[in-house]
């Protein structure tokens, strides 16, 4: 059975993304993972030995992985090998290196052959990458040939997933304006879980009796990602959309995984004519994603709670694989015209799982 | 020393916030705890065994508090009769009854001869009834005329403290107004500590990995409120402001105390010419408490922390007898003007303290 | 394929052990939710209605159970139309009454002869009531014949599990016991999860930033139960066994779920040879359920674990279906032989999921 | 005044022991801060400049501290000049460094001149230094002339304090060998405050619904320490007393300051009579610091909780300036006599609070 998947890479391989892509990939019927690179510290290890004593998840990793020789994720040459192998046919890159760094590194691994799916920030602003959200801007993929060539990529090329802060409120807001409801502006106020910084991560002592009102350059990341998800391709490179104009204020909570978003939204022109109507929009909201029955694909991207006291992260963020979007408070906003509550798991469906239905997306799409 | 200070009672003394008012006056130079009264579940007993397995503060009653005897607060003759005897010139209400219970039977103290500060809901929204933020409406103190002689009411009044909700951006924004600067509308979210709900109040099953992202009636406070204090008194009865306009999200999260709130505020008129102005008007705020001297008066109402990851509720609710509002995080809005982040602490400030300093305010104008 | 299984009730539906069975048995291979039974209160609702806004779990209950429509729980007459009707071969009790209701309620249906596979501990002292650990006293369900006859009970009868909390050190004492290891004396320490205490159960506001060193009735029922299960049959009535003699101190921590143990162990007689002699005995532990590989049977019923910081509740509480106990740090004591610690899931292991496999196990012996 | 009071110095002034003994300090009757040193890290900057975002107390420095000009710990010719200019008597050691670092560079202050008062636990096996409990082995100071002069060290000596996780157990045994009940053997568990590992320390990943059961080193410092505690001086070195042997389990727990510890305890000759008796000799039990009335000495070490449910780290750790050890829930045990529980604040009474207490002390002694 192996033989007919694809054998897929981890880049970052012994990190927390890491091991989410590990775990989630454990029974994937497309891919395999059969290569595994992190820093030189891990690598010449047994996979398990690698993450001994640092492994973070309640789901272990499959056998086979276990027994994986952990490479040096800066030779890029191993990978190659591998590839000719047959047992690397494109990376994951969970890299958890600087910016600078990162973007070399995923670019010499495209430059090699290897296309790069990224969950790393260094490449959201490149010009001609795209970050793709599968349900909104599956389309976005059209740019690879486009970067393939200007680059003089044969095999390789490079995307990336947003960032998990914005996962949460990006369906809705895309359902509605779909449905013909653009967003003019919004206020958003996020509550994000510890497993967003990684292990060590945030100190305990920061998260006992106590939250942090802050988070280095995410608000910046829930303000501007979105533009570049919304807007188009334009002459080999992307365009922003202009809206919506979006106002993050970004906190720590003692939450392990999914973040919260209390959200106000304002609608450009026309309004939805009840609260009713939305939830009915987002009941049927579907992407290429659930057309294609992508095997990560939630069935229903977002899932609505009439409970008044809902979603929870803790009660809701596994919903559908963890991959759904939960929503709950539609109420209106006594300044714009909505609010509600929304959420999403971050290292699931803001990480990894997002990862792996971008690569399912490609697949579908032939360019893996 | 005894006899100089003036006998207060607490109703509902044996609840969290009757439990506040005592550790917090225990060595408050003009007022004395001499009458406790709660419901008559606890009546008949001795204060110290009333609470005996429901003492919820780190601080403990004064010996001589241990001692009282506790009475039903449902038995207004028997505050009369320690009145009589000089045992209870006016009564602190944290009773915790309903709504309209606790509305009557404030009434009947007042009524009987007992000023009643008072800490429940109910009458926050009656028209002749002072809802006090010492260092905002001191003058709103003019009322009380008005309501003994409306009311053929001779030495009783009720006067109360608002939501603790909003007491950590009230300040703030009346310091601005204060300064030229008013708000017309503001986006706030709150992240308000387990001690507001009272104990048992919140389960834990609740607030371990979690959040709750709804408090019930909260946000119709939060938004309401603010207008009667920034009100003005016209025949006799509170004539509420029209601004600012607020949309409020109420959230719970896994702290003991102390109330967090993100804001975003634009202004009516005239704007601050920079952050730095707003930080000197807010550092400059003094109100009537400060000028008077009053005993639980924080020095500086408004502390402000430059500090990227501040105020944050373990580490700064205790600042200046957890009296002094917190801010940090000040920063233009992508929307409206101005961002910012402000802290309170929730069951002294926002409870028992807001209300001895109210009391205080209340005799420094004569009127206890 | 619903026909082909066994159709079971659940006594106390709604509560939160009531909640676990329902999930457990999802997709369970042997036995269908076909009765549901709960307070009054839920009575006459559908199940989806009657746990609407109380639902605790990450999982939700099957479509079909959500239809049915609950029953009141005191009304036996109900439970037996049921049976009658093809929909109620047996249930399992998670009673949330007193214990004199319990054992009254769960002999009633007995009586009427709808076999009792309880939670409650209202019978765990019935002299002639096994309390299953189906690894350990499989055995012990010869006294249901006894049982029957000596009530004058037809196809009913009542089994039971023992207490949450004994969950993690029963098995590694039993399987050193059975290679020739007795246990005479041991300390235990427990730290225990707050789901143990139901919903609201503990409020956060003793479990943030703080535990609590007391859970009421939990050390007896941790000193005095394995004694029973270690016990024989003897003229109908079960006879105790005189060792262990446990010292156990129960403590209550901010964990979701997962109670976990430090225990000091000394043996009666033969000591292993080697801490490596008893991870072999551990790993290689098996009892009936395993032999007759039972739907809810762990493949291994103990697993140990090398880190040295292990095991961790939110880490190792779900290994393999949460129905294994999870060791670790064994190493010699200082005054007793060994040390250790060891962690059991306490809602599925420790209460439903116990529950089940109990029932899988009189399945198997014909009882069912 | 400040003339007056005798300067003292705080080696690892910027850490979270440091910052700790810096605002115990504030006003202290006979010791004021005048020279702080830290790692280069921090040397020549101010201290309000060098611990800024790294505070992690509520409570703040003093405004004379806040100007100190931080040194390098490691150029003890800084303290000596700072000595010579009256500005530091003796040193507070909360060095965090290696092990051996820590016990050469205590070594250098000392002989220098400069007396050293350790937090750090380098020294504590050193034969000629004393690990200090004011109230248990005052006579322990009477080493020092005898290292003194071991060592050829004029001025300079080194006293220690033992490990945080004893102090809540240390007190109670000593109080009831006091009266006759010697201690033969204990078992010891205890669940120990995040903040005992600084900051930043254990990670929020491993204390949200979680507890770790093992503190690197925790246990055999736990077991061994109070062996030379309650030793003698033979031959100008310490004699470890041979009794109580102790089992110790040490766990890491979600709180933020007080370890606690179940403790079961069976003595080695004469048993008290009673559980009162016991409660007795507590309630009774004082030593030197409380007969010369030191400052910071709490006025009475134990005490005595009759709630089943305490003590609580949250409500407890504070009493009585956090100098104070809670006990609660004394009965008798199973297999030893008795069992109880006992708190105490590992930062203040365990660290900082204790120092200074032993600092008290040694100049009570006349060797400051």
């Amino acid at each position: 059975m192996a033989q007919s998947k694809i054998p897929v890479g981890i880049l970052g391989a012994t990190g927390m993304v890491g091991q989410q892509y590990i775990t989630l990939l454990n029974d994937h019927p497309w891919f395999e993972v059969r290569y595994a690179a992190a820093s030189p510290r891990s690598a010449g290890k047994k996979y398990a030995e690698a993450v001994k004593g640092r492994w973070q998840l309640t789901k272990t990793y499959a056998p086979h992985v276990g027994d994986l020789m952990v490479e040096d994720a800066n030779d890029v040459s191993r990978a190659v090998a591998a590839f000719k192998k047959g047992e690397c046919s494109f990376v994951f890159s969970a890299l958890e290196m600087s910016k600078d760094e990162t973007k070399a590194l995923e670019e010499q691994y495209a430059a090699a052959g290897i296309p790069v799916i990224s969950n790393a920030s260094a490449h959201r602003w490149t010009e001609d990458v795209p970050v793709l959200i599968a349900e909104i801007n599956a389309d976005h993929t059209d740019i690879i040939p486009l970067q393939k060539k200007a680059r003089g990529w044969d095999r390789g090329f490079i995307a990336v997933k947003p960032n998990c802060s914005i996962q949460s409120y990006m369906k809705p807001i895309h359902a509605l304006a779909q449905a013909g409801y653009e967003a003019k502006r919004m206020f958003v106020n996020t509550m994000q879980a510890v497993s967003g910084a990684g292990y060590p991560g945030v100190p305990s002592l920061d998260m006992i009796d106590n939250i942090v009102p802050y988070i280095g350059g995410e608000e910046e990341k829930s303000e501007k990602e979105p533009l570049k998800i919304f807007g188009c391709i334009d002459g080999g490179i992307f365009k922003n959309a202009e809206f919506p104009l979006i106002s993050a204020h970004c906190n720590r909570v003692p939450v392990i995984d999914g973040h919260t978003a209390c959200v106000s939204l304002e609608f450009a022109g026309k309004k939805p004519s009840s609260m009713d109507e939305i939830k009915k929009i987002w009941a049927a909201y579907k992407g290429l994603p659930q057309e294609a029955g992508l095997p990560f694909a939630p069935k229903q991207p977002i899932i609505y709670r009439e409970e008044d006291n809902r979603p929870q992260p803790r009660k809701d963020r596994d919903t559908d694989k963890a991959m759904a979007v939960t929503i709950g408070r539609l109420r209106p906003c006594n300044i714009f015209d909505i609010r509600f509550v929304a959420l999403s798991h971050n290292t699931v469906r803001g990480a990894a799982g997002g990862g792996i239905l971008n690569a399912e997306l490609l697949k579908h799409k032939g360019y893996l």
